[in-house]
């Protein structure tokens, strides 16, 4: 029973993967193609570069002048011209037949053919025309100012190797001996394909219990990205039989096999069983004591490698860069290509799995020492929003228990440029900020905001720990029923940072057009039992929300109250995630901003008014994209966008200015 | 006489030429297009991405195990399980439709739909199967490992801004929602062409007194990589009415129109003419307070920019990365993409033009400490060769006289990456450096050597400085005998670096095929006046043959014998060059190796033996692609390699060691 060994063989190391598919796979050189030199930009020579021609291909004038024989110049000075007879002017590109004898010269334009039996070229600054032919008031040596044919390249010079990327100046060089096309390998074909039950493609009605495949199209970009020649077989079911088909149709024409999603050993996931008997030695590694990566699978079938990846899209690109790009390069001849790194240091303390080497995402911003900090991101929760936001992986080795804050860490870019953010706010999501960051584009494109959505308090710590340009916060103190203020005392922020005035929003009740439930306050949510949607901890709404359900509680625990709320526990992590849940009749009520419930056509039983302001660090206030949002916050521009786009946002008179921390 | 005031008028500065350019410019909004989700990485969204779906669509399983009610788990713990009915077994991507009521669980597996009436999943560790049913020994929460419909995605949220150029999570974002196609903007057109009498296109026969375009492909590829979409409108000939009405043509398709070459104001340009007398406002700038840049050309017709680039190859990549692409970018919507810069110190001090920023084009290598050194290169000569070799530019501001050694440069690239080499030689080029380099890069697929041609004197300076990894030499010092071993000391780098045995190499006289001028000698080539071919000052070979020279004129100056040598001014820079002059018939004899004149189907003459040797600088012993080159020079497959391919090249038992210096 060759597979149920193998199914409960060992997990592997990746440098263990890597040496037994070295030790198994043969990969046959690449076959070559003939391309435009004007398209082979980052392709790969194929053959030795020689020059069939010299450059130039005759000796060719290096200045404007008169071509001469050096020897009539000798005894010229400013005191003496000497006098010589002009047969006539040559310019470049003409093929004149004169010959320069003794006492003669004949006008030349850079570039221009030399004529024969000249041997130098007297620049025409130290010459003069006269009534017959021209005084030379300077000497020069055989070959002065001339570029000798083959000079520059001579026929028959290696000019680039095999195996050599070609750059831009490698095309103008290839232009130059007058090559029109260029030998290079071929890029290697990688088939990819996407497999589970759940899975649908792009373009496809959205049945229940279904999602649209990220796995395929992310690598299909990343597999282009890293210089392989993609194809996509599509979304395949969990079925034995089509996948053995498809994957052995595959191999007919693939370099490399990908597949991601199915790897685990389920009783539904047969990708295991396929690879292992399409052929020998079928399935090498099944899993790998890397975190993510225990689903991985590599296997080799009539020398063609199948790389089985994770299903979630962050697992599955942070395996394939570690794992499966390296192969593609080799294939390639395109080892030499190392993937972009930068260093950022780690902006807080956290741990990893135990005894395991682990690859975690992650997010990078600038601070204002343009040094950069790696956010860590969850790459395990299968979070497509999540996933987008993160510019590459830190790998951290087996032997580590946790990353220290301020540690450095190197970091694996996804792309291959690393696009860094002009402003970055971190905290409680408003739309009054998208509204904001879309006027500072419109008025200067190189503007490229982004935010970071955690909460009101995450925004706190952000800008304590110096993350962000800013973060929008809505924190009411019960106690003294201000918003915000109490807080920077609070966070002892009072020196390091300021508060500016951002607007009034209205908080209340989101229910369903004509309010069907009569849900008139949260005492009404509690004793309807209506389905509630709830707001994730950390955030301003939330705590508003649990302000509202202890006062109902008055002095016995929230959780008398709460237990009676069905929904309490279903948490959602915007006001718009919040309309969505009760348009969509997962829930009948939730808690969010006005402008959130009119934008998604709901019913909004109004409770509280608040104040939404930024927080910023003071060691921003001169960085010009937070300069250019606070004088954003103060214009006219933005109350009417806002007034237009926002129902329930309104600005003050205060807005963008300061509040005083006393 | 509009014509003849702009001629005259004064050079600009790029700040000035930018905003006149800017003042009188109104560029249209680039149409847009719809393409593939995955052909969309690096392109500019044109439009606010919102979902249109909830992602997840369902309340969905984020563990293996069981769906239940929580109210129905709240008593379980280890001592006392929960005993629930199972009703069925729901997998990823099944719409199975159980009603869970009190008591009842369903079997889910990750991904699956949670059934209605389940509020809560129990992980599968924490249930025990039995005859009836499940145990369950933990109780949950409600919302208890679900991952709640719209709580990645909610429908409606904003997720990509339009103007954002799209990276792979980004296409990974666009297929979670289901969207086969995005709207992006249209790349910008620009027109490409080469103008200049003297050019011919590649595939063309090289006719004489012509030169293949450089600049036309070289354009093209830089075009593409900064986000243009080019189009070659091909060489053009110095005709007036060719240029208007092709120019005219291109006007009508393209968004802008680049020229390169006859923009000077001699007087067979006329590109200048035909750009003012297209329209107005017609040429807006001619000619830049910038080296190289004088003959630049903006010029602005029916609201599209023409830029004329100067005809040297260097010179046009440079003006058109500091003053094309910006414009490229900004019209493409992405200004906020910044060129690569790297930061790179000067090896040594050198002097700019006086009173003008100049842009110095460099080729970097890398240090032992990983630092960059950043060689600055002619770009005025129009030499190919060099061209090809230069990796990017520095751009040195008016108020700046000279660079000096050690100073921090900023290198902008003209690529997207730095390719760095593993080993560079700097000195004295021999075939067997080629012939070892590509024995190591068939060794190691990631080798990449580069070698800089300066002579054995430039050799020992590159060492003596740091630069080169390695210098070949073949220096004979005249009092002694001796190679190399005398300069060792000389150079005063008995300390810093080692000399390692070479090969041995003969050096002669090569001439014509069955050798006509039966030249048997130096004395012969001064005495039957052929036409000789020299070596570069501070070539070894050039030491040679001023020793021979010297030799034959005994007490008197050497230049009593060079002044009647015929071709003593004529100098190349490599032995192939020598044999390609005497080969094409620019020469009748010349110096160098036996190899280059049996390579190039020469007879030879053999005047001495030399000793090759490579001179290493200590601190690049341990360097691990030095190890490996003299690994390779110990190795029986170099001296069979060398015997093939180079004949009159010899190793010796010696070849490999380390040459002690007393």
């Amino acid at each position: 029973m060759k597979m149920s060994r193998k199914v409960f063989r060992d997990l592997c190391s990746l440098e263990d993967a890597f040496s037994t598919l070295e030790e198994n796979w043969r990969p046959e050189a690449l076959s070559t193609e003939r391309v435009p030199i004007t398209d082979s930009v980052g392709r790969v020579l194929a053959n030795d570069i020689h020059s069939a021609i010299d450059v130039p291909g005759f000796d060719r004038a290096a200045m404007d002048g008169f071509a001469v024989r050096a020897e009539d110049t000798f005894t010229a000075d400013e005191q003496h011209p000497v006098q010589l007879r002009v047969l006539g002017r040559v310019d470049a590109g003409d093929a004149a037949d004169h010959l320069v004898s003794i006492g003669d010269a004949v006008e030349v334009a850079t570039g221009a053919p030399v004529p024969r039996g000249a041997n130098a070229v007297v620049m025409v600054e130290f010459t003069k025309s006269t009534s017959n032919g021209v005084a030379i008031y300077k000497p020069v040596t055989p070959g002065e100012n001339i570029a000798g044919a083959g000079t520059d390249i001579a026929a028959g010079e290696l000019l680039l190797r095999k195996l050599q990327k070609l750059t831009s100046r490698d095309i103008g060089l290839l232009a130059g001996i007058g090559l029109e096309q260029v030998e290079v390998y071929r890029k290697p074909r990688v088939t990819v394909f996407s497999s589970g039950n759940e899975l649908i493609a792009q373009g496809q009605p959205l049945a229940f219990a279904k999602l649209y495949d990220i796995n395929g199209p992310t690598l299909l970009a990343s597999i282009l990205d890293c210089g392989g020649d993609p194809s996509f077989m599509g979304v395949l079911p969990d079925d034995y039989s089509i996948l053995k088909s498809r994957i052995e149709s595959a191999l007919a024409s693939a370099d490399i096999v990908l597949t991601s999603g199915s790897t685990s050993s389920g009783p539904g996931d047969m990708i295991y069983r396929v690879v292992d008997e399409l052929g020998e030695p079928g399935v090498l590694v099944h899993g790998l004591t890397l975190k993510p990566g225990k689903p991985a699978l590599i296997g080799l079938v009539r020398g063609k490698p199948i790389f089985g990846l994770p299903g979630y899209p962050t697992s599955a690109l942070m395996i394939f860069h570690i794992l499966v790009a390296p192969f593609i390069r080799r294939l390639g001849n395109m080892s030499d290509v190392e993937p972009t790194k930068v260093s950022a240091s780690s902006p807080m303390k956290f741990s990893k799995a135990r005894g395991r080497r682990e690859l975690v995402p992650v997010q990078i911003i600038t601070q204002p020492n343009n040094k950069l900090l790696a956010y860590p991101m969850q790459s395990g929760s299968g979070a497509v929003s999540s996933f987008s936001m993160a510019d590459g992986f830190a790998d951290i080795p087996e032997t580590q228990e946790f990353i220290d804050e301020g540690e450095e860490l190197e970091i694996e870019l996804f792309g291959k440029e690393l696009v860094l953010p002009s402003l970055v706010a971190i905290g409680s999501h408003c739309i009054g900020i998208d509204i904001a960051f879309a006027l500072l584009r419109r008025a200067d494109s190189r503007f490229l905001g982004r935010t970071i959505n955690v909460g009101s308090t995450g925004g706190f710590h952000a800008v304590q720990r110096g993350e962000a340009d800013l973060a929008g916060v809505h924190l009411l103190d019960e106690k003294t029923g201000e918003y915000n203020t109490p807080f920077v005392r609070f966070f002892h922020l009072e020196n390091s940072a300021v508060l500016v005035r951002g607007y009034n929003r209205e908080q209340g009740l989101m229910v369903k057009p004509g309010n069907p439930a009569a849900i008139k306050s949260i005492e009404d949510v509690v004793k309807s039992r209506v389905r509630f949607v709830n707001r994730n901890r950390g955030s301003g709404t939330r705590l508003l929300i649990d302000k509202h359900f202890r006062e109902l509680a008055l002095n016995e625990d929230i959780s008398t109250i709460t237990s009676r709320v069905d929904g309490y526990g279903y948490e959602v992590k915007s006001h718009s995630a919040v309309a969505a849940a009760i348009k969509n009749d997962r829930a009948d009520v939730g808690y969010g901003i006005r402008t959130a419930a009119v934008l998604a056509g709901l019913d909004f039983v109004k409770t509280d008014d608040e104040r939404y302001d930024f927080l910023i660090p003071r060691s921003r206030l001169a960085k010009p994209s937070v300069k250019a949002f606070l004088d954003l916050l103060r214009s006219s521009v933005f109350t009417e966008d806002l007034h237009k786009k926002a129902p329930g946002l309104k600005t003050t008179n205060e807005t963008g200015t300061q509040i005083p921390i006393a």
